[in-house]
C-alpha cells in the first residue's frame, strides 16, 4: 500500500503550516497509518494537478487522489475501517462536521494575527503569489492586516469561550481521548504555532492545556515540527 | 412517575421564551417523555428554590430537582437509557457538548436583536427586574441595545456560516435525524421566534430550512407554540 500526502511547506522544507494538512497528519497518526509526507509549495500546482484542483492537503492512496481535509478523513475512515475510528459512529461523524466548519471560522480569525509571519516564512517563489492574492482578499497590505493585532487579541480570546467551556469539563472534544473533532480544531492552532511567535492564548486558558496535550500526542508528532 | 418542567413564560402563560427550556422540551419529546410543563416567571423564585438556584429550566423527576439544560439532558439519558438516545454514545455525548456552549454564543448574538421584544412580552411583575438587570449587564438601555439591529444583521448572518455549511451537506447536525446537538442550537432560534417578529435568517439560508424541520418535529411541538 502506498500513501502520499502533499503538505504545505515554507522556505524550510520542514516548516509545515497548513491547518488543513495538520488535520490530516493527526488523522493519519490516529489511524496508525504512515504516509510519505511531501513538502509542497503554492507554486507546485503541477504536482497535485491529478487531484483536479490546486490546494493541499492532497492524499494519494495507491492510484487514487483525494483532496479536502474532511473528504480525506472520510476516505481514511472508509478505507481503513478496522483502524481506530476518527468518528466512532455515523452520528459521531455527523456531529464532527461542525468542528470542521468551525475550523474555517477559527482560521479567519487567526489569520489576522499571523498573516505577515506566514509571508516571512515562505519560499521565495511563493512570496509574490501570496502577497498579491492575500492583499486582494483583505483589501489591504499584509502589514495593515496585522497592524492592530495586539488590540484585537482580547476580543479574539473572548470569542473562544465556547471552546474553553468544553475543555473545562472534558479532556478532549471527543471525550477522554481525541477524535477527528479535536484534530479539526487543533490544526488551526498548530498552523499558528508553526509560523508565528505571536501567542494567541493565555497560558492558563483550558484551550492552551488541551493544545499541549495535542502537541504531545502520537509521540510528539506536532511538537517536533519546527514552530514557536 | 412524575416529571415536571418549569418553563419561562411571558405575560401570556403560553408565551415560552427560554432557549434553554426549549432545549429541554425538545429533548423530552425526543425521548418520548411527557412532563407537566409549568409556566414560570422571573419573580417565581420560590417555586424552584428546592433546586438550589434561581434559573429555569428546572426539572423535577419524582423527588429529584435538576437544573441546567445540559445537566437535564444528561440526567434524562441516564434515567431513561432504553428511550431514544440524545447522544447515541459516550463519544456522541462528548461531541455534543460544544453545541451546548455554542448555543450560549448564539444567545449572546441574538439578544442584541430581540432584547426589547422580550421586555414587551413580560408579565408586569417581571418588567422592572428585567430592565434593571439587563441594562446593568449591557451598560445601556434596552432601547439602545437593539437600536442598530438592522445594521448588525448582515454580520450576524455571516457569522453563522459554520452552521450553514454543515446544513448544506446534512439534514441535521446529528446526521439524518436530529440529536441533542440540534436541540441545543434550535432552542436559541425558537427563543427568538417566540418573542420577536424580527427575521434573523434569510429564507434561503440552510439554517432556515433546518429550523422549519425542527419546528415541525414531534407533531409540530415548537411550531404550535405562540410565536412569529
Amino acid at each position: 500500500m502506498s500513501l502520499i500526502l502533499y503538505d504545505l511547506a515554507g522556505a524550510q522544507p520542514d516548516r509545515r503550516f497548513s491547518p488543513y494538512c495538520w488535520r490530516v497528519r493527526m488523522a493519519l497518526a490516529h489511524k496508525g497509518l504512515q504516509a510519505d509526507v511531501i513538502p509542497w509549495r503554492y507554486s507546485d500546482k503541477d504536482l497535485i494537478a491529478p487531484s483536479g484542483q490546486a490546494k493541499v492537503p492532497v492524499l494519494v492512496h495507491n492510484d487514487k487522489w483525494i483532496f479536502d481535509s474532511w473528504a480525506i478523513a472520510n476516505y481514511l475512515e472508509e478505507q481503513f475501517p478496522t483502524h481506530p475510528s476518527l468518528f466512532t459512529s455515523a452520528e459521531g461523524r455527523a456531529l464532527s462536521y461542525l468542528y470542521s466548519t468551525l475550523g474555517e471560522y477559527l482560521s479567519a480569525q487567526i489569520v489576522r494575527f499571523v498573516l505577515l509571519d506566514i509571508y516571512h516564512h515562505l519560499a521565495d517563489q511563493d512570496k509574490e503569489y501570496f502577497r498579491i492574492s492575500r492583499e486582494q482578499r483583505f483589501g489591504m497590505t499584509l502589514e495593515d492586516v496585522v497592524k492592530h493585532r495586539e488590540a484585537q487579541l482580547p476580543s479574539f480570546r473572548e470569542s473562544l469561550f465556547p471552546l474553553s467551556a468544553v475543555l473545562k469539563k472534558q479532556a478532549f472534544f471527543g471525550g477522554d481521548s481525541p477524535l477527528y473533532a479535536d484534530y479539526a480544531l487543533f490544526g488551526h492552532f498548530q498552523w499558528a504555532r508553526c509560523i508565528s511567535d505571536f501567542e494567541l492564548l493565555e497560558s492558563d486558558d483550558p484551550i492552551a492545556h488541551w493544545r499541549t496535550k495535542m502537541l504531545n500526542a502520537f509521540d510528539g508528532l506536532a511538537l517536533k515540527a519546527p514552530g514557536y
